[in-house]
């Protein structure tokens, strides 16, 4: 069950002028799944994307990037769950070309004008018949008013669709800006096991939507960790199709840039924290913020160390408030310079630690009322600047462990 | 239960001359437990230490590093499970060093003649009183034959004692290496939530057993890791009394050290890997061997990326050939221009995965047979050096994840 994840409605996800989104059954590695989806874009539309750092990238990953260096518009995105396409060499990228040029032929564009991206299993590989055989079926069922089946047809170990919707005036035009978004382990900073596909109506060049898309990642994918396993096929899309037939928006210093960035931002901060909400097996969603750091890499870096220490997340998912193995992941994190003497560390409102041990007024009790909510916020105040950073994680559960020894199964 | 880890008969301990060990029911934690172990040394045994780089450390550990630093030669060391003395500020010093000052007193020697070392719950008091009101009794059970109880008596989630001997002729005259080390999570690289004590008769100058311990530590404790967290406690003690009557090894370059420092490695290796076999929750003992790297540091990137990953670890619990996973930690180990179709993946004796995928004679079949296996090796060639490494990890299971749910209930 997800923590305090309500699922958005079907009817309160709004759809997006200029992008069509259609599903299919493929049966890609489950029968009687809808596990394809195609987004056909309107001519003019801009698209931008960030890509996993991981050097085993996924086929689909090597093409992406190859297509937004080669320069033509793209046309549409073809999705397929049930299998990552990753770990799969020559053969996997000639699979990978295989289901672009199809549906370029279906829509009598270049072949580089398609996007692909896959997620699932890795090191098998892809059964692309089956794809290019159903995406007539999901190019019959292309349309606007779509996302909720979409968001559903990308889901691999996730337990609930995750997409949801903002709108804004631009202009005294009405812009809608919706995502979605799948992953639920191999989520970690540098992006997770994660696709997510955000487009708007809005009219944005090319260069400013990458930036845009650059600024919303930092504050939202890229602060998020459930495992610490960084994916092969982490992709995130923005898409700007203009067909709301607002102003355009040129660059950054535009004046309508902030307020759209704005509404972006909160898509992709709802939509990562959504997957943590849903991590595997996940029954708390802890908010850890660093203070008082010489700089955010090295908030990072005591963030981090809290949010993947297996003994923190053990410890949350008890609702115990053993909270020294709070105090010794922040001494391992990697500044060497810490005065330990300084650190205040707070869990939720109650001072924890100060001055290197136990706050004399602190109380078990306290600590472990806390400990039982199921949203938890650990504040660390390292006391040597005025940098800062805040990342979300989830705790580790048996469910975890049961999720990823039978995932293949 | 351990992975194929047969405790040490108490009778193939072998004593070491010149080292007592005592132990005794303080009830620190628990009533009913020897939870207490003083070793008394000789007087002119040489004594040399490694201690965590946890800027949380705990109180002992600086009073180690200080009485290392003052350089009065240690006439014993005292020792107490159920409390690690770490996150505790001044208070935590001052009970540390009341431990030290009862224990001189007893023994007619200074404090700082007395090496502290905690372990067990992190940012609780230590019940100092109860400490020093069991000393005396420590103290009157010291014999050299008595090994097997203080292995015993430093275990905290540790299912089996780990001690080991080894027996080796030095100028004639025989010299025996015995050693014991506690630990089971909390284990990383930078060492482990370990406390670990190797004494032997040989005599050897300070400056040498410090250099053959830093060896035995870089290939031993070093190389392990359960969890990834990096304790507050860790300590490493490696003693000479010189009581065997060899000749003294003044430095590395002396005859004798090599033979000397292959017996103490041993012992380290065989105390490491046996926190590994007895790691929380652990079913399989897996080795991580990374060739072909251009440096060590690279290749130790690669195998504690695999070592570290969850979802490998939980893959190996469930015998599951998910190789797709350690691809994937290759990939993101943080070799930014590794070439991934140069590597080349074994999983045991089989070839798994090359030229960036996996390799067209894989079967499944034989994926499965290793992964079936309680002891496996994985092994990454990376072909861009000569540089290797190997690490030692588990599995990680469900009752990993009940063992640290309920550790302090």
């Amino acid at each position: 069950m997800p923590v305090n994840l309500v699922p958005t409605r079907a009817e309160d996800l709004l759809p997006v002028k200029g992008v069509a989104l259609g599903v299919a059954e493929a049966g890609i590695k489950k029968a009687k799944r809808r596990d394809l989806l195609v987004m056909r874009l309107a001519e003019g539309a801009s698209v931008a994307g960030v890509f996993t750092q991981n050097r085993f990238c996924a086929a689909p990953v090597i093409l992406c990037r190859e297509q937004f260096a080669g320069g033509k518009p793209a046309r549409a995105l073809v999705v397929n769950t049930g299998n990552a396409n990753a770990g799969t060499g020559e053969d996997g990228l000639g699979r990978a070309r295989k289901s672009c040029s199809e549906l370029a032929a279906l829509l009598a564009c270049d072949s580089s004008q398609i996007l692909p991206f896959s997620t699932g299993v890795i090191m098998e590989p892809l059964p692309v018949e089956r794809i290019v055989a159903a995406l007539p079926r999901a190019l019959a069922d292309c349309r606007e008013d779509n996302w909720a089946n979409a968001a559903e047809a990308i889901m691999t170990t996730d337990t609930v669709p995750k997409a949801c919707s903002r709108q804004l005036t631009l202009g005294g035009k009405t812009v809608t800006v919706t995502g979605m978004a799948k992953g639920a382990g191999m989520i970690h900073p540098g992006m997770a096991t994660m696709l997510g596909f955000v487009a708007t109506d809005a009219a944005v060049s090319q260069v400013a939507l990458q930036h845009m898309l650059a600024e919303a990642t930092a504050r939202s994918f890229n602060r998020i960790t459930v495992d610490g396993d960084t994916s092969t096929n982490d992709s995130f899309i923005l898409i700007a199709t203009g067909a709301a037939g607002a102003q355009k928006i040129t660059d950054e210093r535009h004046p309508d840039y902030a307020r759209l960035a704005a509404a972006v931002g909160e898509v992709a901060v709802w939509l990562a924290q959504a997957i943590i909400r849903d991590g595997e097996g996940a029954t708390k969603f802890i908010t850890v913020e660093v203070q008082g750091g010489k700089s955010e890499e090295e908030c990072g870096k005591v963030a981090y160390a809290i949010a993947h220490s297996p003994l923190v997340k053990t410890a949350f998912f008890a609702s115990d408030p053993n909270l020294g193995r709070l105090l010794c992941a922040i001494g391992y994190a990697g500044i060497p310079d810490l005065d330990v003497g300084r650190v205040k560390l707070y869990l939720g409102d109650v001072l924890v630690a100060t001055e290197g041990g136990r706050n004399p007024a602190y109380r078990e009790e306290d600590g472990q009322r806390v400990m039982q909510q199921s949203e938890i916020t650990v504040r660390v105040e390292l006391a040597r600047g005025a940098a800062q950073t805040t990342v979300w994680t989830c705790d580790l559960s048996h469910d975890y462990v049961s999720i990823n020894a039978d995932y293949r199964s």
